[in-house]
């Protein structure tokens, strides 16, 4: 299981590495929800979200020999990119197979960044297998986006930076929201949080298609999405839970919300125009829960991670415009 | 004269009115450049720029006789919102004059914060006179825009924060970039830089055809800029440094370096891909000139003050499609 002290030595292995993101107020934000609002600006990351965390935590632990062989992920975006600039920082060969309805932008940054690509069909192909495939060719390691400890840890660094940045500003976090996907950044905050500050409330937030990890939490059991549903937050697509993300989840999160795909996008809109922040449909989910009134936050301090902002300009232009 | 102890007062003054934005710092941005980069992301202030600073610290200062006839202020925009905000905080009525080519976002937003508009034509009519006529008929204080010593005080207060947030990264910047044009903001945050570090180099960065204060300074006269010169920088169109103002960066500033409308456009394409910021013309110039290559930055720590955020939508669409 990942505990404090695996958060506390990934920050110390990234600590050059990923930027400490700031924590943001707003108080035309503030104003417009009623209630104190924090966002933690993982959009302003190096590689655009809180991937690099835990994927230069993993990549840094690899063993020399391991290292020679490369390493292999699968990735709808931004955990592609974060192997792909950790791979080329430490030296190690990163092969990324990505969805090829990926945004382009993710895709050709995962290139500038040093990774090579293999494209497959979302619907049709399964990513994991592709991904194993190489992995067994070429003896490269796996670099899973969630479900690792490695990698929890990792993004568990953003839940730490968030305590002790509160700390700095004599806060202390009534609630912390989390977009969640497979879990790996949730389930990384949540015990970073949990750990320092066992009252504060831990919630999840979904797409509303999406919202495996709210059901699965309800029946106790791992349940799917409809494989029809879509949505614009092409970030939190991904497969089930993780094992190890869901039992951590399970166990932290208060409760898991949902918001639609319009909530979204007023989201932002909203972060263009009174944030002056660029955020990704699944980067604003959080935000887009405060913003459509998915919690009390009247009297309470909360913080809402921004967790990316690589978002096509043809789309952003088009939610921009659609206002 | 203002001195770093004026600028301490208005900081204390501001304290829980304007947010202390972050330096930030992006991985993107540094090997761009081949630099250390540390933005001042004034564009996430409230109000959307810089301006809350000096405009709160001067209306705080108002006796209650002069604020109960209220205060009047001529702008371009970021100083007509803040005059407002500030006003609606502190329940002085305010009036902004604008002119009437203000981009239609600052306008609405003036209104929105609380403020009563007035507008004119920038090329024919003089907003000085207008409002000068307003607080002659009101019994109103005028704000000026830069030329007062509770302005720049305040906008010393960015200068103040950027020393300290240096200090809490261990550094020392070697050169500060603030946009310029009145030079209120400039002037401020000299002093401040330059009262806690004498060795740092301070650049005012100007659009390339309103380079009156790089002008001024060579010829130690006051220079004006040409009426018909144009820029998309709308919020550095201001008419001729004040004396106030001019005194000071005459005095501190190294050398005045100026940049291109294409510039501009490319740094707000920059901003938008890689940093994730929006930032409007005038609040790209500091940021333009580190892309652009105008200065040394290898080896070096150089500050840059994104000063505003408040771009139309339209604006900021054809800037990012013209990529």
């Amino acid at each position: 299981m990942v505990d404090l002290a695996d958060i506390r030595a990934a920050a110390a292995r990234i600590e050059f590495i990923a930027v400490r993101t700031p924590l943001i107020s707003s108080p035309a934000l503030d104003e417009a929800v009623g209630g104190r609002i924090l966002l933690k600006a993982e959009n302003l990351q190096r590689t655009g979200s809180f991937k690099i965390r835990g994927a230069y935590n993993m990549l840094s632990q690899l063993s020399p020999e391991q290292a020679q062989y490369g390493a292999v992920a699968f990735s709808s975006g931004n955990h592609a990119q974060a192997v792909a600039a950790a791979g080329t920082m430490l030296g190690i060969e990163t092969t990324i197979v990505m969805p090829e309805d990926t945004p382009p932008v993710k895709i050709e940054n995962t290139r500038r960044l040093g990774g090579e690509t293999v494209l497959y069909d979302r619907y049709s192909e399964d990513r994991e297998e592709i991904a194993q495939q190489i992995a067994d060719d070429r003896g490269a390691t796996l670099v899973p986006p969630y479900n690792h400890e490695h990698i929890i840890a990792g993004q568990g660094t953003a839940g730490l930076e968030i305590m002790e940045q509160c700390g700095e500003l004599g806060m202390q976090p009534d609630q912390v929201l989390s977009n969640c996907s497979g879990g790996g950044l949730t389930a990384g905050c949540a015990v970073a949080v949990n750990a320092l500050s066992p009252d504060t409330r831990i919630y999840p937030i979904e797409p509303e298609d999406f919202d495996d990890t709210r059901r699965s939490i309800l029946s106790g059991k791992m349940e799917l999405n409809d494989p029809h549903s879509r949505t614009i937050c092409d970030a939190l697509m991904s497969a089930p839970p993780g094992d190890l993300t869901f039992a951590i989840n399970k166990r932290l999160a208060t409760e898991v919300l949902t918001v639609s795909d319009d909530e979204v996008r007023e989201a932002i809109r909203f972060a263009f125009r009174y944030l002056k922040l660029v955020v990704e449909p699944g980067g604003a989910v959080s935000l887009a829960a405060t913003l459509a009134g998915k919690l009390n936050l009247s009297g309470q301090v909360t913080v809402a991670i921004l967790s990316g902002g690589n978002i096509d300009p043809t789309l952003f232009a088009s939610i921009q415009a659609a206002a």
